[in-house]
Formats: structure tokens, C-alpha cells, sequence
């Protein structure tokens, strides 16, 4: 479908946008394992950042497992068109003058890597959320480390399939037991404050 | 992949990001045949936009089709597959509050209102640009048609391919010969501020 295609140059560019928007534009990638706690900190920072006046958007499996990656399955093929599409939406929501969370488990370095090299220098902020399996199996929250073990769920990251740790990841939050959200909120807009996208 | 989801609920909504924005999100859908003019008229209409302080994002053949839709042919099966992809990322711009400009043929009824299925009342805008198939193939601007003449391509819309005009578009465009592309651009203003969606 790449065939028999111009490009046709829109007038207005993503410096345009960060002038309307008064910030730049990135996408935060949090990764880590199930019950990490990636949702819930791109929850709380997008309530802070909207306090800020800052334009954010959240993509996770709410929003996109229904939707455009319906149909998908958690084989490892289909885990890298999942994760492909997501990376493909984050770069026009950058595109579009957003500060995009994505919050999947991303297990796959490769994955992650074919992200970042979508998006511009400084526009892929890699959050590592570090909480450790017997952590995250011991919150549960949903309940899947329990059917994972019980064999009710093929393919579980951390249980039969593997996550691979973020080897130099811009940001580390350690999420473990006795964490403290507003902390890692912070650290998190202490970085990009840092690196003047907001 | 739907299994063993729950929703997370995100603190930021629509109305909030409406609130932040000053105008309300929408989806304006462009469909018309290649040449009709649906591009040139999207990207003069968010330069507007632009001036008026509202946050846009045009999706078009190229920042979709060598992206999120890289593969994808044009099989009938695959240009439904197409227009699917793009009526979910739409969705999630509107989420985001951002009116969004699509720019695609889109030359089945069923998918378009398949992708209005997915939005809500007064969210899903259908833009019929209307040139007939002489002027376009006059215009020619990308040398296509004289490409599907020669039978260089197949499945070309309006020659080898069927365009099914919208029977009820929120707004036609008459975009032959003659036209006036500020008047029209006015005329897609003007429905949105009838709409009180800016």
C-alpha cells in the first residue's frame, strides 16, 4: 500500500503545535511486568500533568486492546504487531504535540527498541517500573498471576514467558512494596522538566 | 487478547481535555475520490484551525500508510482492514480531544459507518468531497489515473474499484471545477461552529 503515494506536506508542524500547547511533545514508555503498577502511575501523572495545563494521553489495554488491536493474541507474533501498532500511534500522538503514557508490559527488548527508533531523539523516555515477580504476584490485582499458575493462562509474562529488563531505560521508578506514588509521579516530571519538554 | 482485561479507569476526561482545550473534539472524515481535493482541503482547514488556537491532527496516506497500515494492500479485505485501523486511532485522538482530520478515499459506505459506530453523537463528521470522477481524472495531480488507464494499477477507485457516495453526509464540499478552496474551508468552520464544537 506504499506504492503510488506523495507526500503531501501539511502546513502545520509539530513546532507549531508545542507553541499552542506551551510544551513539547514526548512519549513516556512504561514497561514492566503485570501488577508493576504501570497503569496506575500513568494515571497519577496524567492528573498531575493536567494540572499543569500539560496535553497527555494515555494508551493502554483499555483503549487499544478493544480497538485497534482486537483479534490480536498474547503469541509472541501478535505480542509484536500489539506492540508495533502502539509504537505507530504513540509517533503520531508525538506527532500531534501530545505527551503520550503507553502503559503495556512491552516484554521484548526488540520490541521496544523498533519503538524508539520511530520517535526522535529525546522524544522515547523508556520508564522502567521495577517491581520484582514475588511483588507483583503478591498484589495481583486482577487476579492472573493466580490463573497463570493454575495453567488458565498461556504465554503469562513473568510465569511462562519471558520479560526482558530494560538494559539503559531513561527512567527507573521503583515500584516495589512500600513505594510511594507521589514520589514517583515526581520523578518522573522532575525528568522531564529536566530535559525541557514540559 | 480481550481476556483478562479490566478497566482502568483514567482520571483525565473528554470533558476535562475540552475544558483544557477550549473547544470540543471531533472527527472530521474527508472522503471522496483521489483528486477530489480532500487533502489540500484538510490541510488548509487546520491552518485555520490552527490560527483560532484549536488542537488538530490530520491523518492521511502518509503518516498511516508507511506506518500503523504498512502491509496492508488494496484488497477490498484490506482496505476495510485499512479504514478499521484508521476509525480506531481516530477514536482515540477524539478521546484525546483533539478534532481530527481524516483524509482517506474511504470508498465503502459500510466501513464509514462502521468507523461513525465507534464515535459518538456529533463526534463522527462525514465530509463528502464531491468532484466527479472527469474533473478529478483531469486534475490528476499524482498521475494515478493515467496509471489505472494503462491498467498499472489495479483496483483503482472510480475506474476499476467502486467509490459509494455518502447518502447522508453531515456536510458536502462542492469541490469541482471552479471551487473556492477558502469558501470551503469557511463552510467546514462554519459547521463546526454551528455544532458549538468550537
Amino acid at each position: 500500500m506504499t506504492e503510488n503515494l506523495t507526500w503531501h506536506k501539511t502546513k502545520i508542524s509539530k513546532v507549531d503545535r508545542s507553541k499552542l500547547n506551551g510544551h513539547k511533545a514526548a512519549c513516556l514508555w512504561f514497561t514492566g511486568l503485570s501488577g508493576s503498577g504501570k497503569s496506575t502511575l500513568a494515571v497519577e501523572l496524567e492528573a498531575e500533568l493536567y494540572k499543569m495545563g500539560i496535553h497527555t494521553y494515555i494508551l493502554d489495554g483499555d483503549n487499544v486492546r478493544h480497538g485497534l488491536n482486537r483479534g490480536l493474541t498474547f503469541s509472541d507474533e501478535d505480542r509484536e504487531e500489539n506492540i508495533r501498532r502502539i509504537g505507530e500511534v504513540a509517533k503520531l500522538f508525538v506527532d500531534a504535540g501530545i505527551i503520550v503514557l503507553s502503559a503495556f508490559i512491552s516484554p521484548f527488548k526488540k520490541d521496544r527498541e523498533q519503538v524508539r527508533s520511530l520517535l526522535g531523539k529525546n522524544e522515547f523516555i523508556e520508564v522502567f517500573v521495577n517491581a520484582n515477580l514475588e511483588t507483583c504476584e503478591a498484589r495481583d490485582p486482577k487476579g492472573l498471576y493466580k490463573k497463570a499458575r493454575k495453567g488458565e493462562i498461556k504465554e503469562f509474562t513473568g510465569i511462562s514467558s519471558p520479560y526482558e529488563e530494560p538494559e539503559n531505560p531513561e527512567i527507573i521508578v521503583n515500584n516495589g512494596l512500600n513505594s510511594d506514588l507521589q514520589k514517583n509521579v515526581s520523578q518522573i516530571i522532575d525528568f522531564l522538566k529536566t530535559k525541557e519538554i514540559i
